[in-house]
């Protein structure tokens, strides 16, 4: 149960291995597991276990040394994965791309150091 | 001069007022403006005025309260521009878009909440 007395969102049914996923990197407090709709070669998206802060906004004002904690992790699997070149995404709020409201964020990247990025792929907004 | 001792960064320059920038948000620790090349109805730069930590991973590591001080300057942006929803983005290294190796978010976002970003819009991956 989320502190309002709502479901728990499907990133709280993953971490109580109630959904399935497949899970990339866990620490005590941070879980990350690959994102089901793949945008770029590698998506894996990164949360925390405490579903209390709802979005960046939250988690920095509360937790700032967990939002440390959660760029660490997404780092690492940067390093695994993508030379640690990689995009972090928050989105905020529904208008934003957010879908579920637990902070989270997206690590995209390539194993390809060739597939580049760049910075017009920011987004098609 | 950056401790590296090589040129200052554009966004040092900004700083120094050495290189004109429309400038949306300033404090003592952080500076924001609009991106050249904006890619998003609202398309806004926020950096950290101290050019020492390259990119989001140090930044975390070295600074979580700095961060976190950011993050709060992009959510007043989003606030007075596009109703609190924003995408908050940062790039690591140059194959995911990188150009200036002085940590900085991309705020993006838009006035017109019907101007849905949507998780289909985190790019061109």
């Amino acid at each position: 149960m989320s502190p309002s007395g709502s479901q728990p969102s499907i990133f709280s049914r993953i971490i109580a291995r109630e959904i399935p996923a497949t899970i990339v990197a866990e620490t005590e407090h941070i879980i990350a597991f690959l994102d089901i709709a793949p945008k770029a070669p590698v998506h894996v998206v990164v949360t925390t276990k405490d579903p209390q802060y709802q979005n960046v906004v939250e988690l920095a004002a509360g937790n700032p040394a967990l939002l440390a904690e959660l760029v660490a992790v997404a780092e690492q699997i940067a390093a695994e994965r993508t030379h640690g070149q990689f995009r972090l995404v928050f989105n905020t709020g529904a208008a934003a791309g957010q879908s579920v409201f637990h902070v989270h964020a997206h690590v995209m990247g390539s194993p390809e150091l060739t597939d580049q990025l760049g910075e017009d792929s920011l987004g098609t907004l």
